[in-house]
Order: structure tokens, then C-alpha cells, then sequence
């Protein structure tokens, strides 16, 4: 992941395919309903969650490094399965993205929501 | 998100750098710690849930188009607080997604694995 | 837990006490801030979900011993950190939840809700 | 809830009988599968984390009175599915509670696990 533009794949499809083929050489679409990959998903969330909650905010911020080894597998677990649900419900994620911060723009306009951490149906 | 090779700069870091604007213009960083993001990533990883709660996982891989609608906007939440965590953690998610697909491999071999849907340490 | 009248203490007082007495012996109430005490809920709830994610609906109703064993567990951490949190809240969980069925009585009335599943937003 | 002894019934029983006359009246028991269960109440836990995402620990102690509010309601749901679930399941709950507290008093010895947030298995 460099900042300069690239002739590489995007990192989205890299890893979509990829996850693909991992599922496929083990047989495991049978397990991969989007049900089931929604649960496995939160599961993960879940688990780099437990890392934090004992926590202070600014202890978080600064990790030890076994620590913070363990969370960067546990985020990338988080997004191997968005991919994968992604690409099982035919998404295009990095669409999907771009659209919802459209969204947000709007429902967080930055007059109404500078210095806020209202939730905007509370504006 | 095209199939084929392209010179447009990588989804991951696109995201990342709106993210940081979007952000930094509603002056949210104080509120961006990794503990707080991490407690929202958890949150939209269960909203996407809900959606699937009450469904067959058969009713689940064809979702009416409303739920299909909602359900693309919950993953995309999920994915750009994903992006934003690692960025606030100076975590390389491509780099980190593909050292846990190799540790994935290792973990789940094919031999082993194949049409199961254990944990390793089941194995 | 029997079914007949009793003139035993009641549960959910029961393991607020225990709760409370357990916390003050480790000195933990520094960390039991309701913000973390509902990170650890969570994280808990996930820890039960993990059990379930690549069963079909029929099987996790018919559990082999050992997982009902871990489910047990799992399911028992999830309420002694409701109890500790509504305590820390000042909250009486058997008002709180006898309030809840009352709300979701008229929400979901029978002859609306009657072999749905549909939320009642979407009725 | 009382803090005196009592001849009313167990709370953990009210809620589950109330809670299984409530299902049979809507004949709701064909989505009360316990993976579905484990779902919704994953759900559930992640709607009452979603009040504290925001606030720092101090404030989350002290909250506004309609935030109150709405974390007793999001609580008593939780609670609602971990009795529905636990019947499902055909567990006791006091007694699986119980049994939880035994095996966290050995895992967190005073004199260990005082004072420190640690995880049992980092002593």
C-alpha cells in the first residue's frame, strides 16, 4: 500500500480473489452464506473489541507491541470477512464506501457537526 | 473496482485519506481514539447483523432489494472504520491482510480443513 | 432455580452481591466504568456467538455436550456483567425487564406480529 | 427486587415463563432457533454499547436521564435473550451463574488479580 499511484491490483480485488480461492481449495462454500459470514464477522469485531476494553483512551493509542500485533491480525481478520461477504452479496465495496460517505456528508454536514459526537438524528 | 489492472490509486488508501479529511474538518479526532473505534466498528458489525437475525441462511444469500440496499450501506459503514482504525494505529491493512491469509494458510491446510468447518485448535 | 415459591433470595440479587463482593476483593471497580462494563458485555455476547456461526439452525439446538458446556459458560458471563452493569447504573433489572416485555407487547401486538419476524418498524 | 428475603417467585423464572407465553403467542418459537438467539442477542449488547461509543468513562457514569433511559431499555433486552436463550437451551441460569462465579475465583485469585486488568491467561 504505497501513497504513489500504482500498476498493482487494487488491494479490494487482490484480496477478493484470493479469499475465493482459499474458500474453494477447502470446500467451504457450503459454510459461507451471508448469514453465517455476518456472525463471523461481528465475532472478529469482537474479539480485536476485547483488547480495548480495559483500556483508557490514551492507553489505546499507544499499544505495547504484542499487543498491537495482536490487534493488527485481529482488524485484518475483521476485513477479510467484509470482503468475502462482500463478494458473496455481489457488493462493490470500494463503491459501497465512496457512497456512504456521501451519506454521511449530508447527515454530518460540518456546520451542524464540528466538535460533535451527537448521533445525526439528534441534530 | 475493475477486474483489470489499473493506474487509479489503491481503494485502502483512497479511503484512508477522505477518511482523514472528512474527519479532521469536523474536528473528530479527539474523539477517534482506537478504543472509541473499535467500540464502533463492533456497533456496525452487529447492525449489518440484525439484518440477517431472523433469516433462513438460504433467505440470506437473496436478499430483497430494500435489505440488499441497507445491508450494502452497514458494510460500508463497517469497512471505513476499519480503514480508520488502522490508520489511527499506523497499521497497513493490505500488508496485514495478507500476512493473516498466510498465517490462515498454515493455520487451516488444505488436508486438514477440506469440507470442515472446525476451529484449528479443534484439528 | 426452582419452579415453586421460594423464600430464597432472589437470583439477580444473588449475583449483584457476590458481584459486588467479588470486585471490591480485586479492587476492580477502577476499571468497572459502565462504558467498559458494556465493551466487556459485548465482547462476552460474541464469545456465545462463536459457538453458533457455522451450525445450521437445527444443530444449535442439539449441541454435543461439550459445546452446551462452553455455551453454558459463555451464556452465565453474559449475565453477571448485565447484573454488574445495571448495578453500576442503579438500575433494578427485574423492573427494567417486566417494563421492556410491557413496551414490546404493544410493539408487537399478537394480532399484527402473530408469524412474523418482521421489525416492528416494518409493519 | 428487594433486598429482604421474599416468597415471590425467582425473577430469572417470571421472565422466562412471561417470556415463553409471549413466543407461543406469536407463535414465534420457528425463529427462536439458538443460533438465531445468539444473534439477536449479540444484537442487542451491541445497541446498548452503541449509548457509551462516544462518552469518556467518567461520563458514562453520570448519564443524561433520556440516555438513561434508553440503556435500561437496551439492557432489559439483553437480558430478555439470555433467559429466552438459556431455555432454549434447557439451561439454569442461577445455578450456570453459580458455577461461573466458582471458576472465576480460581482464575482470578485475590491475590493475583488484584488491582490488575489482566487476563487470566497473561498472569
Amino acid at each position: 500500500m504505497t501513497d504513489s499511484m500504482s500498476t498493482r491490483e487494487d488491494s479490494l480485488i487482490v484480496l477478493r480473489d484470493v479469499l475465493r480461492c482459499f474458500a474453494a481449495a477447502r470446500d467451504w462454500d457450503q459454510f459461507h452464506s451471508p448469514k453465517n459470514l455476518a456472525m463471523a464477522l461481528s465475532v472478529e469485531a469482537a474479539e480485536l473489541l476485547e483488547h480495548f476494553q480495559w483500556l483508557s483512551e490514551a492507553d489505546s493509542a499507544s499499544l505495547p507491541p504484542a499487543t498491537h500485533a495482536r490487534v493488527r491480525e485481529e482488524l485484518a481478520d475483521v476485513l477479510l470477512y467484509v470482503v468475502r461477504l462482500a463478494d458473496k452479496l455481489g457488493i462493490n465495496l470500494r463503491d459501497a464506501a465512496v457512497d456512504k460517505i456521501a451519506i454521511n456528508s449530508s447527515k454530518y454536514a460540518v456546520e451542524v457537526a464540528k466538535g460533535s459526537s451527537k448521533k445525526y438524528t439528534d441534530f
